[in-house]
Order: C-alpha cells, then sequence, then structure tokens
C-alpha cells in the first residue's frame, strides 16, 4: 500500500459524506477524483476535487483506493462494475450506513482487490454537497468492519485515513456494528417520524397544536427531517435488527406507561431517575470525546 | 388593577421558572419578593429579588400578583395558605405545566381574589436557580387559561405582563391545553426516556454501543435528562391526555414499523416523506417566531 499522502484517491457518490470529506482530506493525498452521476452536483464538486467524472472508469487506472460515499443499496450495485474495472491492489472503503450486507459482498470479492467495510458515525438531517464541511467527521467514531479481502496494510491505511479527518477509529464486526446503530440511531429515526406524525393526528384541524412546539419537540422531531429515501434504504438494509431494536424500545415504552397508568409516583420517579442518570452520564462521555 | 410599573409582585418557588422570571422582570415592577423553602435557593435568589422569605405571610399586604412557580401539585397546596392569607385584589397566576387541576381549582376560589392560569412554553432539562435566565422566555408562547376569577383587567395584566418578559401571550381553555402538551412535551419527554432504557438494554455489557451514539441520539434522548421529579409530578396531574397522546403515537409508529416488516420501499418513503415535510414545515415557522 501507498502511504495516504501519495496516494490517488477516488470518492464515490460527491454528496454530503462525499464530498465533506473530500473537503477534510484537502492536501493530505496524493490526488483526490470525485466520480459523481448528477452534472449539478459535480459542478459543486469540482471546487473540491483534482478531477470530476461522472464514470470511474475514467480515473480507475490512476486510482489507488477507492471509497464509496452512497446509500447501501447503491454501493451494493456498485460492486459488480468495481471488479471489472479497479486494477489490481485497489483498497476499496465503503461508508454505508449498515454493514451486513456491505461486508458479505466484500467477503466474496476477488483476490487481487483489498475492502475494508466503513461507517463514519457522522452526519447532518441535511443533505447534498453544498451542506458539506470540513469538519463533519471531526471528533467523531469511525467504525472499521474488516472483511476476508482486509490486509494488515488495508487496515493500517483505513486506520490513517481516518485519524487525519480528525475522526477516532473503531473496529467492530459487521454484526455488531447493525445491532448498535439499530439501537442508537435507526431506532431514534423512527420514532421521531412516528413523533411527528402523531402530533399532526393530535393537532387535526388545531394549529395552536404546532404552535406550543417548541425547543423539547424541536429536538426529539429534529431526526423525522432526514432524508427519506437514504433512510428508507438506511432500515431496509438494517430490517431485523431495526425491529429488534424497536421491540425493545416499545417493551420500555410500555413499562413506563404502565407505571403511569397505576399513579405509583415513587416507581415511576424512580425508572425516571435511572433513565436520567444513563443519559447524563452518556453525555458528559460523549462531550469529553469532542474535546469539550 | 395596578399597572405592571406600579405592582408588587411576589413570585413563589424561586427556581429555574421563578428567577429566570424574576431576570426578566427586573425594573419592569414596582417590587419583586421572592418566596422560598430551600435556605440555599434564597442565597441564590437574593441577588435577583428585593426581598426573599420563607413565608408568603411575610410579604402578603404587600403583594399585588403571586405568581406561583413551582410543580402542579405543590401548586394545588398552597392554594388553600392564599385563600387565607392573600389581601383581597390580589391576582394570582401559576406556570404550571398542566392546567385543568389547577384552573378548577381557581374556578373555586373565593370572590374576593383573582386568578388566571399560565404556562410559559419555555424550559430547560437543567432546573435550578444557578441556571436561570433572564432571556428563558424570550419569543415563547406563554399560554393563558382564564378562569372564573379572571376578570379583564386581570387577564390584560397578564398579558402585558407576558409582553414585558418578550414572550406571546395565547389563550387556551385548560382541556385544550392540557391535550396539546400531552402530545408535544409529554409524549417526547416519554419516549426520551424510554429510547435511553431500550439503548441500556441494547448495550447490555457492551460499551461500544454507547460509544457509537452520537448527534441523533443526543438530540433525541436529551428530554431524558429532565428533573424526574418535576416531570413525574407533570405526567401525573395530565395523566388522561398522556395515554391519549401516547396510543397516537404508538399507532403511529407500528404504522411505521409495519411498511418496514413488509418491505415496502414506496410506502416506506412516501410516509416518512410526509413526516419529513410536516417537521420541515413546523421548523420554519419556528424559527420565524424565534425571529430567525
Amino acid at each position: 500500500m501507498k502511504h495516504l499522502a501519495d496516494a490517488h484517491l477516488t470518492i464515490i457518490g460527491t454528496g454530503l459524506m462525499g464530498t465533506s470529506l473530500a473537503r477534510a482530506l484537502h492536501e493530505k493525498v496524493g490526488a483526490l477524483y470525485g466520480v459523481e452521476r448528477s452534472p449539478e452536483a459535480r459542478k459543486i464538486a469540482a471546487l473540491h476535487f483534482d478531477r470530476v467524472t461522472a464514470d470511474f472508469s475514467a480515473v480507475a487506472d490512476k486510482t489507488d483506493v477507492v471509497i464509496l460515499a452512497a446509500p447501501v443499496r447503491a454501493i451494493l450495485k456498485m460492486m459488480d462494475m468495481l471488479k471489472q474495472t479497479a486494477k489490481p491492489n485497489t483498497l476499496i472503503l465503503d461508508l454505508g450506513s449498515s454493514k451486513r450486507k456491505i461486508v458479505a459482498a466484500f467477503d466474496a470479492f476477488p483476490d487481487h482487490l483489498l475492502a475494508v467495510g466503513g461507517h463514519p458515525m457522522a452526519g447532518r438531517e441535511v443533505s447534498g454537497p453544498d451542506n458539506a464541511s470540513a469538519d463533519l467527521y471531526r471528533h467523531c467514531i469511525f467504525v472499521m468492519c474488516p472483511t476476508q479481502r482486509s490486509t494488515p496494510a488495508a487496515l493500517t491505511f483505513v486506520e490513517n485515513l481516518i485519524q487525519a479527518i480528525g475522526a477516532r477509529p473503531l473496529t467492530l464486526s459487521a454484526a455488531r456494528h447493525d445491532r448498535a446503530v439499530a439501537a442508537i440511531s435507526h431506532v431514534p429515526y423512527l420514532i421521531s417520524a412516528a413523533l411527528v406524525s402523531a402530533v399532526a393526528r393530535a393537532a387535526g384541524g388545531d394549529s395552536t397544536v404546532w404552535e406550543l412546539a417548541s425547543t423539547g419537540f424541536r429536538d426529539t422531531s429534529r431526526l423525522a427531517g432526514s432524508d427519506p429515501v437514504m433512510m428508507g434504504d438506511t432500515l431496509l438494509t438494517n430490517r431485523e435488527a431495526v425491529i429488534d431494536a424497536l421491540a425493545l424500545f416499545r417493551q420500555q415504552l410500555e413499562q413506563i406507561e404502565g407505571i403511569l397508568l397505576s399513579s405509583d409516583e415513587d416507581q415511576l420517579r424512580a425508572i425516571l431517575a435511572v433513565t436520567r442518570q444513563l443519559r447524563l452520564d452518556w453525555f458528559v462521555q460523549w462531550n469529553e470525546r469532542q474535546g469539550k
């Protein structure tokens, strides 16, 4: 493997994630190419890449590392093209938000290619290259999922890349990653969407219900503003883990609701005090990781 | 009724809400008295009031307006004392977060007192006078619930007070208020708490689950950090409306889950796109109200 500073990187997909990565890697790599189908997105991407093309084959021969920055099923669809077009020893890294299907596909890659699964725990509820930022990945956890096509050199390269953009590498199996993100990311999205939908039903024609909503609703509902195409892809490619995590959530909600129905104040306070402490403990640690 | 600038106001309860109100009313009223049982809180409150006492009777004769800044059941408990101690024509306003029980109690007040129910849609997940801010109520909706003891002059006085602290008055019946806050405030709190509890179960002994949690979890779980005593009080005094709103939430979540289970991608995208648009529309209007 080349060193990061000498490597030619091609990012396929120049949306929020891909363009932010390009901005974070600016002047830290040998060359940065972008591959993007949308002509409008190519125009914006041109500011942040050495070259932007509609077709990977135009840069395949110069590319040492390919980074797939797209929804999970779009990544899966790119794989046949990569097997045919990428030159020998090309390292492929993806940024897909569920990992089992992608890692299984990487496991079946031909011997002449290298592959590592990746998922930076960063994002925004807005999308597109206009919202890209060089700081998107700063302080975030960047999950690495080793595959049958991951050599020690390939894993070291990815680790260096992660550190170069200010993120923190964490190696997990695809299954463990998928169960975790179902709980801390996909279920929060679903309850956020269901909340907005429930408020709409509660409001009916009474707009004052929406008017009363303030910072509590703003934060609890923020994820409902995410891109439905991207989220639909994520949920459908992590369906089993999401359904399991939703069952846990429903059980916990029913437990609290049962206590509320019984008007058992001591028990209600006790369970709310436990969740409060868990949340405060997590928040302290999260802030420390952000350098705050 | 005296004008706001001449009136002597007594705030009973000098926690986050009461002390923030005192700071927002600074130099806009004739005098500001605080009533607080906790000696520690009295020390902090002394910086923001003309006088702070442990007992309302010490300032009752000078008081034109009493503001009850406490949990709902604490407010209900203060009422007998007020009926006996407040001088004739004293106006009583409360800041309790559910309104039916309080307004029913005000309706039964003796003829020589005036009363208006109130609820500023502002708050923080931290509590106590140390976290008080003169800006807490700025741009917030401040619900007014008229009672049998509300004269036009009393309602005008409260409206002027609300405008003086930079908030926006909105008159609602207690029942309509309670249904609305169940949907936009109490259910968001409960799902936030249930989420934290579900993540703890999903994590079990695996701390990486908590490590992967990022800004999405941070925002969705923020309300779980609220004071469990205050929230227990709020939930138990608005139990029926909360149970109804939870049922709506559960139906909406089950609808989305059913679509996910059937892997119907078009339908999944369609429902997520609708909730996204509802959330974006609300957020635009909310930002406009904040003067952003």
